[in-house]
């Protein structure tokens, strides 16, 4: 299902509240008389505790949205649903292209609404600003959990600026959690920084992965696979269930030759298959498992905590780099420097101090 | 040999060279008046082309040092130097605690020497400043190579600035190829983010291993391994010879299922022993075989000027960062939005913005 179609399930569902301007950020932003109401923070906050999803979606939308005022009610919000947000399990999954990632979502989803938890799939799309959502065009995605009580998903285009995708899926994160979920998928597109990002946002990360011939590798970046909690070898069905099986011992062998996590969890790998529902409730056990064992040892609390940290110094630094590489006497410069450092005739520390004594204007 | 010994031996092979302050640049900056004449950038520079290896020393010091006078020298000379600096091979060394690292660079070292290439030794120590170079303590260590007539031994204390190590190592790289050395090999202790930074300035990243059950691999950080171009196992001899060919295929395997690297490399698995010296000359012409294969491709030169363009933004980066984080309004904030970030009373954007409003005091 895509971005629109999800829109238009959950205006049926919420005919008595008024129209919202769209779950794309640009329409809210370019053309916010579309807006027949404005809800006050107040009014959001009591929506989204009392697990209102049309005003939690509207809430997600200034969240998204890059006009100030919207930025100004969005922080209101968050921070009053931030004593709220944080009892759940939020889970990281990336994979590698042609793993089969919104069929094992709608799989694992399944199972987990099943069970009575209440689940919130948030995607990161970069390149849902110049496709208009077509990555996520397929009609049929996560066609069933997109349908279920408990189920809310949420595609987020991404923003305009760097790292803006971040903020917005954790302030997402802390809505959803306000609003009562207690499960938190966030599913990433396996290109870009997504997955360091969404690993300094997520409890548990899942890596799924195909038996093959290797060549799907290069569909990952380098560091993930040491980055995951659990790696998934997913279609484990008919044929390719024996391949499957192998590339798991393959899997298991080599985590084995790692540095162990700083969690002192180890990771296992596990074969699955969302066609025929295979190893999906398993799976979900060894997450459970999981937050057992770092619940027990406190990691699960103090991984949160230093992730809070952790986020604070990237907003900054990222902040730091865009004012300088947005400065006008840098941006002119740059090109030339780049070009003596290719020729050999500059240091980088000579052309660095060049740079920084033009960006303090000393 | 410790600093001492190699700077006692320095000055042996050259008693008619003016006494250096010393190759401590704590002794060098502390008490410039033990330096008994004091050259020009000119004659430094004439004297590092000579392959003159006490003004090599001394130049080293120079860039090691604290002290304005000294910086600005050092950059003349670097600058003259810079053109005659990238006819060579350079490899960067880690390993695990135990892996041997020293008799192992001893072992190659001599090899490469006795093949008549000039070898540049360089030591990246963090700790060399609180335990005053105790770590590279043994008296033993690269007793041979220290004395071979085509090698060249240069332990850095580390610098007191965050990054300085790395810019240091740089500008050594550069004076040493000025003078000569075609073979740079730079050691990293296996801690902190030295590797990393090593990586930045080598061709080649050699990591050593141990046979064994797995606890030594919590003496590496979690990334290292994707980051090898080759994979040594050492002290393959005698008991344990079995066992570390064991490891290789372990290896071996284990690293095809990773993404290749961007040079198009496959990181080969070897073993070897210093003790017995076997594998050392093969473990060589591996290195030469990485060099062949991208200087075919092209690869090694764009590497090269890729990390050039790379050391500059990183240089960048953690000026700001440092200028950030040593701002005095900055520093009393931290601690009470630390806080607050653990307590989940605060966003971690909030607390990021609040801070760079007090930084940049708007």
């Amino acid at each position: 299902m895509d971005n629109k179609n999800i829109y238009k399930s959950a205006i049926k569902v919420n005919e008595g509240i008024p129209k919202p301007a769209g779950i794309n950020p640009d329409v809210l932003s370019e053309s916010g008389r579309k807006r027949k109401k404005k809800y006050s923070a107040e009014e959001y906050v009591t929506g989204i505790l009392s697990g209102d999803r049309m005003i939690l979606s509207q809430a997600i939308t200034l969240v998204e949205s890059s006009l100030p005022e919207h930025y100004e009610i969005a922080q209101v919000i968050i921070e009053k649903c931030l004593p709220n947000s944080s009892k759940s399990v939020r889970i990281g999954i990336t994979g590698v292209p042609g793993a089969g990632k919104s069929t094992f979502i709608e799989a694992i989803g399944l199972h987990i609404s099943g069970q009575g938890r209440k689940l919130a799939v948030l995607t990161i799309d970069p390149s849902s600003e110049n496709t208009k959502g077509s990555i996520l065009g397929d009609k049929t995605r996560m066609e069933q959990l997109s349908v279920h009580p408990n189920a809310f998903i949420r595609p987020s285009p991404a923003a305009g600026t760097l790292g803006g995708v971040a903020r917005k899926t954790r302030e997402t994160i802390i809505l959803c959690e306000a609003a009562g979920f207690d499960t938190i998928l966030v599913e990433t597109v396996g290109v870009g920084q997504s997955e360091t990002e969404v690993n300094s946002m997520v409890d548990f990360f899942l890596l799924l992965m195909l038996a093959g011939s290797g060549d799907e590798l290069q569909g990952i970046k380098r560091g993930i696979i040491e980055m995951a909690d659990l790696i998934a070898i997913t279609k484990a069905d008919g044929l390719n269930k024996m391949v499957a099986e192998k590339a798991k011992v393959s899997f298991q062998n080599a985590l084995h030759l790692f540095p162990s996590k700083p969690s002192g969890w180890k990771p296992p790998v596990h074969t699955c298959s969302a066609l025929t529902n295979t190893g999906i409730a398993e799976l979900w056990e060894i997450i459970m498992k999981y937050t057992e064992f770092t619940g027990k040892s406190g990691y699960f609390e103090e991984f949160r905590k230093q992730q809070a940290v952790l986020r604070m110094h990237n907003t900054i630094e990222e902040y730091l780099n865009n004012s300088f590489y947005n400065n006008n006497r840098v941006k002119s410069l740059i090109p030339e420097l780049e070009k003596q450092l290719y020729d050999g005739t500059i240091t980088s520390y000579k052309a660095a101090i060049k740079l920084l004594d033009n960006y303090f204007n000393r």
